[in-house]
């Protein structure tokens, strides 16, 4: 039978590029993996300490009565409210906030979060004009491309760059000439720390953009899956921001528990309302054993204790090993430039004038046994034919050090012969 | 700030009917209880054998090295491997099918899957034409009005009804001269057994409109929410169909895991890969915990034995007294009807020629301290102005014997004095 979609059925039909590209790399992996380099995960590592606290609370949710009503009832489509508790008893303590329980939701993960977000504030109007989706800097992550009913309603701005030449370091910034808000745009989403790039937008753009958001009405979604207070993946220190348009969006999947979809919402009423009655239309709620045990993790201060003390070392140790291996083995002459580590689990790198486009390099790599993420994919929105956007690769920090050394020591040699090809 | 919704934003900002009586109920609840007789609940209960089952797969998945793969890492976005192998293993021998990892799904819930079908099957198409969701008969489950992005796209038709007079009992059948599925439709969609009225479309009835479906290449969704052979709510024999265009929905939600959000659509590939596609892109994938328990539960058989041998029973057995209470207690001379028990939850009575309308019934009942769901809000996408959608309300059999009976006494003396009144 040929089944026919409607036209939003055909626009989520598609699926992101760099899905394509973890199906090569799970293709590839799944021959013989030895040797090989794989610089190329999403999926974070478990960490022992962090899995045993997930499971001491999954062992005591199992011994309370509560384990009946956690699994065998149906819930507030706001989510679960010993979970909305603890977070609200420790962002009012740590932030000096008023939240109640109506400035939070939980839903079945961030990505659902954005999802939702995207079809409440983007897409048609009554009116019948599109509402954008806007991605105030660029590169940013690539799910984002999957997130609107409407093609090419998402929409980004090529930022500016600015270099440390000897240091071959570069940092991403908004380019407020380009940036553009006004009564066509919808909702403002970014991710702080930033996937792919971990590059951490500054508090004073942050403001500037929320800014020009609110001049319009516009809410501002700031996606901090890897931002303090968890899962603490800022190398750098960072504030998070709250506003009359700002929503600051948590997701548990790097505090490890991307298996149960848990995303959080805590921003203005009206901003959270619209988008819990879709929930409670599309899914009557979200899972609710993750939301439990996380209750627990954040309201005994242990999650915080997690990121602190845990997840952040041993990322930022990560990170670390990667930035000696490129100084150790990348031509220190050519024009090759890392992102400023500020957090994330990812590192970007940038080849200024590469000869081959990013998805070629990744060819050649993966023949050598390395495999890590071509760059043009974490562009979303992005329609301006800009070089730079074949000419980055975005390093796993969940690799190992030995990884992470030999596949940078591959790089660096193959690196070097396309920049002297004539 | 005054916020401004999408077009689509504003239709799931609407509130199901039946909320706003859950709302009502549950602020009801909320004072005090003593001595009501609740029959509304959608909730169902927590029964201790079932109950055990999943404690002790929890245990079991806490003891495993699998645990941290469950919740520590992303999954695949059409579910959890075991649990689609489970799936198939027991459907393959159970109906004699040839099922394969293509052939089944897992989202987030019944409600996920059923918004999720809704709007890559009906909504607008390419052309600009909306393609209807269709529900055969009438009354159906009332979470079907939110589903769709569109307003006005669910459609329903004035079923035929049979009457056995003398027993006080009713049956819908589709009414075939109305239901009109041709190239403006989209999707069908039903439940079966039906909530509200425990209503099982015959075989003869879901082939002829899947056939009707199958001419204009229409993919129908059986919703098996209470279906054989799990959770096993069908209270007389019931056989699951598959076909060309024929997608088994099941929910674990009457076996006992509602809060953990787990739908199941089992159909072919071409119709099941664009649900799984919009999903990847809307959510990754549904939380894997609820899963894990369910693959162990299903693939040792005690789903299966579950049904069979507690939950069917428990709740025939709860019919079985609704309808002894209604014997006893309803006024034999009045045109009362119980629509036949063929499964669910829910009983469901209709006073035909009822003087006030289903809402005031439910006002009076309450201020007698029963309450029952006033049934108007049952009947999604049935636009026509049929006085019988204000002529039923619907009785949850999960209260308990005394309430039942109580409930139906005080409910007979009601409805005794409304048909007296001049």
């Amino acid at each position: 039978m040929q089944v026919q979609l409607s036209k939003a059925g055909q626009k989520m039909d598609k699926s992101s590029g760099v899905r394509a590209i973890m199906k090569d790399i799970n293709e590839t992996l799944a021959g013989n993996t030895d040797g090989i380099c794989n610089l190329s995960a999403g999926n974070p590592l478990i960490l022992p300490e962090v899995e045993a606290v997930w499971k001491k609370y999954t062992q005591k949710l199992l011994d309370s009565p509560e384990f009946g009503n956690v699994v065998g009832r149906y819930g507030s489509s706001k989510g679960y409210e010993p979970l909305i508790q603890a977070i609200i008893k420790d962002f009012n303590q740590r932030y000096n906030l008023e939240l109640t329980s109506k400035n939070i939701l939980i839903t079945g993960g961030s990505q659902t979060l954005y999802f939702i977000v995207a079809n409440v504030y983007g897409g048609l109007d009554q009116n019948g004009q599109m509402k954008k989706i806007i991605l105030p800097l660029s590169p940013d992550y690539t799910g984002y491309s999957g997130i609107s009913l409407y093609e090419n309603s998402v929409v980004s701005f090529v930022p500016n760059i600015s270099i440390k030449e000897s240091e071959h370091k570069f940092k991403y910034h908004p380019n407020f000439d380009k940036l553009l808000i006004d009564q066509t745009s919808g909702c403002v989403i970014f991710s702080r720390p930033a996937n792919p790039s971990g590059n951490i937008i500054t508090d004073e753009e942050v403001h500037k953009i929320a800014n020009a958001a609110k001049k319009y009405s516009v809410p501002v979604f700031v996606d901090s899956a890897y931002a303090t207070p968890y899962p603490g993946l800022n190398f750098t220190e960072m504030t998070p921001i709250f506003g009359d348009n700002i929503v600051h969006c948590i997701s548990l999947s790097k505090g490890g528990l991307p298996g149960e979809r848990v995303g959080i919402a805590i921003g203005p009423e009206e901003i959270i309302a619209p988008l819990e009655h879709f929930q409670m239309n599309c899914s009557i709620h979200s899972s609710r054993y993750g939301q439990a045990i996380a209750a627990m993790a954040i309201e005994s201060g242990e999650m915080a204790k997690l990121a602190d003390q845990v997840i952040r070392p041993f990322y930022k140790n990560k990170f670390e090993i990667f930035h000696d291996a490129l100084d150790r083995f990348m031509p220190k002459d050519l024009p090759w430039y890392v992102h400023e580590g500020e957090g994330s689990i990812f590192g970007w790198i940038w080849l200024k004038d590469l000869p081959i486009t990013d998805w070629e390099l990744y060819q050649i790599l993966k023949k050598e046994k390395v495999l890590v993420v071509p760059g043009k994919d974490f562009f979303p929105g992005l329609t301006s034919d800009w070089k730079h956007k074949n000419e980055c690769i975005r390093i796993s920090l969940t690799a190992s050090k030995e990884e992470i050394e030999n596949g940078i020591r591959i790089l660096a040699r193959i690196v070097q012969n396309l920049y002297s090809q004539p």
